[in-house]
């Protein structure tokens, strides 16, 4: 711990509230004295108690932010840009990791709480009303980053619906005839929140029925998705089949899958992600994605939560824009 | 901002004192006060105030990060474990990034201050006597992590140099004549710390004299390796030649290069990277590089910094394993 305001006192032979006066340039004190107070403030590297203050101003000046975890490179990027947007507005960051597990994610909200801090930031893998009465008991800002809770929370996120929807449009007009969706998170469904797995589904569908294709996709949910692929037959005889997975780490571990098979990417089988994480670019043949910018999304959400927390409440913020990347596994 | 003492004193018409024993179970108080005081504060969802208890314990609970940035996938893992293994151990993190700037890094830590971090863990871009100074003025357990800062400070990482000489050492069992070392960080010497970077190079320098090749290595640390890679000729009639790079991430690029311009890897060039970063396993040819545990690190850091915080001091922990993973591109 740093040297005190009654230190500096004793050492200069004056009184706390002088320093105080000088460290915080108030009147009431000659120039000399607080040149002196300030100069020995910066030998002894005396740090302002912004904890003190914050108590006394009833803020921490601290987002909570609750994410799955790191692993994921959107994630990442999303922390990375939380980060920097927060300590440009002046907040400290307060980070918790939930792994997918709801149960720990409460835990993570609690030990934010027990720090009290001024606002939350969390990509939810809760749901349902119980979880949002839950989290307005709270009585503390949150803004939902791409799993929405309820609608009386500020939303970050894109249409995943309507991106879906136009990336199975773009996969029809390349003239496939069978379709095979990945997504093993609707598993989870009636278990825990899976609100942009859930809308990017509900796009492949009706992308689809748009297209006129009537044959239902078929769906792999298993945890497994590469072993339910593996007993697929794709190529020579089949139908002209596109594999559009949920996220671009799917597509990846299809990708690794359908070449160890001898495939050909997009001969033999079409190959679609969503997210455009930054890996792709050592990839070969390069996957057809949908990108959006994830760093925006911890722009916005950063502002959103300090216009929370310093106004009181915020404006909506619209969905972010996407766009089809025309990769060559389509 | 939830309930306070004072406010469950006076809905169950008690003093604050007979509250604070209920909620932390102290004598003086009947088995009926108690349970009906427990009732109300849960029912109101109350949250002891840490903050307040620690402000009296001279402690935060929190423990500071200082990384350069989270898009480095093994930075990433690295903050997943560091978070994970400071919940279980009951202390928050504040997660600070620096960009590599070594301004914006001093900037990082007086927020940390600011905060009053019990401890800070740091992968230091300042480097030198000044700054070692500068961290010990600062009064707070710190561990230092990949880059090095003095002998003074509790160290994580594995034997950087040695592992690149074992690494470099078994590309010249495989034939190879001419090595190039791909390493930008080397051109910030002196100016920035490039400890695990300079312990690397030596590595190399070390490994090629023990095996007998006399000819120095081509140093590439330009910013822009990937073209200074692209005005070198390969394969037919040119020295049997391996890419070193000091991290996965350069050897990626250099591989999108090489197979850009139709270079067989490793039959035209061979290719080496550092670090087993995950994403490798979606690229082919499989590259060699060498692996360590990251996610150690994360621990060990941690229980590093609480040791230091709870006892005054920390054994020295011993430098982590490595292995080299031999893949297909040398």
């Amino acid at each position: 711990m740093g040297v005190t305001i009654k230190e500096i006192a004793v050492i200069c032979g004056v009184s706390p509230g002088t320093v105080d006066r000088a460290l915080n340039d108030r009147p009431g004190i000659s120039e000399k004295t607080k040149a002196k107070i300030i100069e020995v403030a910066r030998q002894l590297n005396y740090q302002p108690d912004y904890m003190a203050r914050s108590l006394a101003k009833g803020r921490t000046m601290t987002i909570g932010v609750v994410l799955f975890d790191l692993y994921n490179r959107s994630f990442a990027q999303l922390m990375n840009s939380i980060e920097a947007e927060c300590r440009r507005q002046g907040y400290f960051v307060d980070l918790v990791l939930t792994n997918k597990d709801p149960d720990n994610e409460k835990k993570c909200i609690e030990h934010l709480l027990h720090r009290k801090v001024d606002g939350i930031i969390i990509f939810a893998i809760n749901y349902g009303e119980a979880f949002d009465h839950y989290l307005k008991s709270l009585n503390v800002p949150v803004v939902t980053v791409c799993n929405r809770v309820s609608g009386d929370w500020s939303y970050i996120g894109i249409d995943d619906r309507k991106a879906m929807k136009e990336a199975v449009q773009y996969i029809c007009g390349k003239g496939y005839e069978r379709f095979v969706y990945v997504c093993p998170p609707l598993s989870y469904r009636g278990k825990t929140n899976i609100f942009t797995q859930e809308e990017r589904f509900a796009g492949c569908l009706e992308g689809l029925k748009e297209c006129g294709i009537h044959e239902p996709p078929v769906i792999v949910t298993d945890k497994d998705y590469v072993g339910a692929i593996g007993r697929m037959s794709f190529g020579d005889g089949e139908p002209r089949t596109a594999i559009v997975c949920s996220c671009d780490i799917y597509a990846l571990e299809v990708m690794n899958h359908l070449k160890g098979r001898g495939l050909r990417i997009p001969e033999d089988v079409g190959l679609m992600g969503f997210d455009n994480i930054d890996v792709l670019k050592y990839v070969t043949p390069a996957l057809t994605t949908v990108e959006y910018d994830v760093e925006q999304f911890g722009l916005q959400a950063v502002r959103c939560a300090v216009e929370q927390i310093e106004q009181g409440s915020a404006a909506p913020v619209p969905l972010l824009p996407y766009r089809i990347i025309a990769g060559a596994s389509i």
